[in-house]
């Protein structure tokens, strides 16, 4: 008898289903079948905390390849308050244990961003087994050049931005569409490059408002009659880059803005004259169905994730590297970010094609 | 020799090119082709007031069936401040006529909304030659059963809260899409109609704090964890909805939030404890490829348009109604709004439905 | 305690789900509820042929809005074999009338086309209380202006056509997209409109080899390296159109292509010298989520679908006319064919717009 | 003062026009500017052979990123016939490089296959100066992990099988969808994997019939009502695997059928009695707007020609290894196809996934 938890955490993206299916089908076909009990943690670890969960089938895993979001729920809970006592007043590291153990699982397999993987890694300092699976649509999980969920937020933020082209060219304004990302600017770099975006503000690269104003300007001089920003949530000029972690966030609370994007859009109205406006896709980025990079990339992990169980290789996460499916340490991901390198190879070829990043 | 002006105003949206296509398209087939000149006035009145324009050919016209936006550029000109004189100190009205009687036009065709037709009617109170195509997202023009544009920004604002229904199910919140419309709810009531919204918020029928409570509540206690609120622009609460429009000018002025849909946000979260999101796709609506609806459509319109022109038939909108074209007289059309019924059969039905218009 | 049966048959196409959500959340808000039982016949007819049916719940029915196919599976029984005995032998309006009986259904509620409509009436004219809904993508049913099914089959069929569209530029060939319909040109009429196809070949409108080349050629003499045909499967020329049924089916058993399609581009071929490709998306057509439009569409069908149940009103297709929904006697639908009128409004628009149907 | 002469051969794919900008955009920002000629080769090494073209600006590469197939056209010629004359009896390979002297071009830049490829590197061979972009939907060209116009073919085909899903869920029938690759089958190894695909056969992998109606029958033993095949244009049975280039060839020729598709699906009704229908999206494939991921890819590698040809660089194919762009000598990639090898991780993983590939 095997006995599998499963759990996915943090923010919901695409493809977390398709990762699951990846897994079930895997140990299925391998001949586990009818040895294997699926326990499926509701809402992320709030389930294991709480021992809640529902017993899952192979037919609870057909037919949701193409399906967004994730059949178990999922919750944020617990990553920054780890080590603060539950609701009950209960440690939650003993109260997963306890459940852990309780249902004598083989393993847990989560699925996951940069605070998931945290918890999962102290869960496997606590001897626990587990196998992770990197889904964000930040990309910005160390280890692995890829993760689910974020080729098809991709292809949602390229969409709106392409919508915004026409209107943009038709009424000669300057647009700005606010992308997903908070530290790592991979998602509002590709969709700006794919959606051709003249300026892209991430919060790798501060920026400094005049060199947008003059990338605004140049174009015009140019002809062009509307400029179009992609900007990441996390976006933030060399000025305020120079505070202190708390200092920024205390002027952050004081802007009289929703966010970044519409100060950006404010003071490029006030230097420029022109006509601008916001876009805010928001959580639309992490819905919808996957895109086909992610359905095979999502799949493929799965099932290299049933592979290792079978094993019984555990404490890795499943991740992609040089176009090959890999094993990483979980202790070497925990608490590490992948952000975009100002010198990337891909910032010089974005600014070969003429792309301002605000920083020159 | 014919002579034809034509112009694109107001807010831009789906469809524009594919009706200039058409006009264009029978002109030539008609036979007038080597005799025909086209005149294209840029970003809209704006164009027409100040004599800037460019001639178009069929080629112009060719392989733009598909494309959002305008070729010819839009604005919002003059409309409210027709009889304020221009930044030259010109009378707007008589540098129009003056543009038309310079180039010799045979005709106008115009393509807009509301505020465009009120100008064209005028510029055929003043003897031009006018014929008009109607466009808009909001699907609000009198006399016509369709506009071109919202069936393609129903199908934009749909996808969009598509997208949200996986992370609102995954995540167990409750989700505000906020759908473009100040005036009229058809564009709201559609989009939430085919993507399941649970609420739909519109101009027509002012909401109760309390019944849009009540709707979610209920929906919880039938185990639903989210709830999608598909929210006009232009919603108001019936509180509000007593203000005279100066009063409520001024409380929307004093507003801590962005827009309607915040606030609305603000009362759920206070009232229910929930987690509450908003989502923007704002001028996303009107862009994008049309959807092909409204390429036959707008093509149909413009065909007719230009079979009207060779007949020498002018001072009429091009409209649908109960499935065929007609022909509506101008004077009919401008100044008149059509909104959502709040005893509608459709809101009935949407009623029979399940869903709640925070009115009962 | 109400019992209602409910099946999908012949030809599936998007929106059945829609439309039974419909019919079913409607009963449930309607108070109904927990009084309500419905048997769901698998695979239509077939089903309540053999009493092979399932229980549903209102929870069946969640989440189905955006689902193409549908819960109930289709089949094209019985149909033309109606009168026939069954594989055991029993006669199978006999048999269909004993399910009836036997669970005490208060009525049938039957989603379908042409044959569906023949067999729905039978069941009507046997005393059986049915309500009918029109489901197609060919929108050739009799009495209502439009089906479910037929918006989004434009929709898939109007996309093939924009994707051949730009290999058609690069290349330089003819290209001709075979489009679903065999006695109604609707579907293609609209996809060749929508896509900007240059001819388009329909059933009712017989088609001459030479007004084809002639237009291919017209095409070359103004520079247009291709021409791009939508061709219905029952497109027809003007010389087999004069041959009775019996010898026409001869005639395209003996064909040496697998449809008229591809005698279409043979014949093309050796009369111009040029390449010519064929497409044929076939059930592609029927699949995939429905479109905004039918989803609204279908929904406001089941509705008024449920309405007429819980007046007792029966015997009736819900349909649409002049964008009301309406109700039509089913004995005068049954056995009709809505199709396109050679000289319909719509006809002489597009010609307006230059395309050629291949008879003149 | 600079001049580019650049050309697309070979079948057309999707972000072709996405590379050229990226060149072209990349010289313009370089300072190159006011100095540089581009010189558009029509239809593909035709225009070279016969010295037609067209002088471009950076005008005519804007607002082209997202557009499909190529504003310079394409043909297959010369590639098979390259040492035959052409039709004025001349030496083709001569006749390339008469215009390249003539026109005193700097380099060529060249987008295509296999073939392309071919020609490319004995232009170079003979002294031209020569840079090379990876184009093809196959994704089979050797040197490179990644081709552009693969990854929207690889959307295009899934959704394609997406929508066939939801019929053939309906109606329980056996579906076989044609996708293109007549030697690798990377276009439907990865759209059947993306799209819940049951069966997958390629060119690799000859699959056996016994194996095919074994998997179909495992699956209706587990209850499963259908079954989805991608079938590549190549894939080949193990025993005609065996037959000699020419005998296979004769064959094909003889077959009753329109492609190996439909001998699949034959065989596969005969021998298990099931409903077996076949989709050809076929040139589907190539059209429509670029993928957001082939966009940023293509305009990467342009933006790297660019560079490359500001250096002086030539005699390479700009290409992808381990998420890096790099060079990789013509002499190399010519005449090497890249296959998927039967035991590669990929298929291990597929298998794993439940996936038959017919060869056990």
């Amino acid at each position: 008898m095997m006995r599998i938890g499963m759990l996915t955490s943090g923010g919901d993206c695409q493809a977390l289903n398709a990762a699951m299916r990846g897994v079930v089908k895997c140990l299925y076909n391998s001949g586990v079948g009818g040895e294997l009990e699926i326990f499926g943690f509701n809402a992320g670890y709030k389930g294991l905390i709480n021992s809640d969960f529902r017993m899952l089938t192979g037919d609870d895993f057909s037919g949701i390849l193409t399906k967004g979001g994730t059949i178990l729920g999922s919750s944020r809970v617990p990553f920054k308050t780890i080590d603060e006592p539950d609701e009950k007043g209960n440690n939650k590291v003993e109260s997963m244990k306890h459940t852990y153990h309780k249902l004598s699982l083989d393993c847990l397999v989560i699925l996951g961003g940069n605070g998931t993987h945290k918890t999962a890694n102290r869960l496997r300092e606590e001897g626990l087994n587990v196998i992770t699976l990197p889904k964000t649509i930040d990309n910005d999980l160390w280890g692995t050049d890829m993760t689910f969920g974020f080729q098809s937020a991709v292809d949602v933020a390229t969409h709106v931005i392409d919508c915004i082209h026409t209107t943009a060219d038709s009424h000669g304004r300057v647009f700005i569409v606010e992308v997903m990302g908070h530290k790592a600017g991979w998602l509002t770099l590709n969709a700006g490059m794919a959606s051709g975006a003249d300026i892209i503000l991430i919060p790798e690269i501060p920026y400094h408002m005049d060199c947008v104003i003059n990338a605004i300007k140049r174009r015009e001089a140019r002809g062009s009659k509307f400029t179009i920003l992609a900007v990441a949530e996390g976006a933030i000029s060399a000025e305020d880059a120079k505070l202190s972690k708390k200092e920024y966030a205390k002027k952050l609370e004081k802007l009289p803005f929703p966010s970044v994007s519409y100060e950006v859009a404010d003071a490029i109205a006030k230097k420029t004259g022109l006509e601008v406006r916001v876009t805010v896709p928001g959580h639309m980025q992490r819905g919808g169905s996957p895109c086909p990079y992610d359905r095979v990339f999502a799949s493929r992990l799965g099932a290299e994730a049933g592979r290792l169980i079978l094993k019984g290789e555990y404490g890795v996460m499943v991740g992609y590297k040089d176009r090959e499916i890999v094993r990483v340490p979980l202790k070497d991901v925990a608490g590490k970010l992948k952000t975009v390198a100002p010198d990337a190879t891909i910032i010089k070829e974005a600014k070969m094609l003429g792309i301002s990043f605000g920083d020159e």
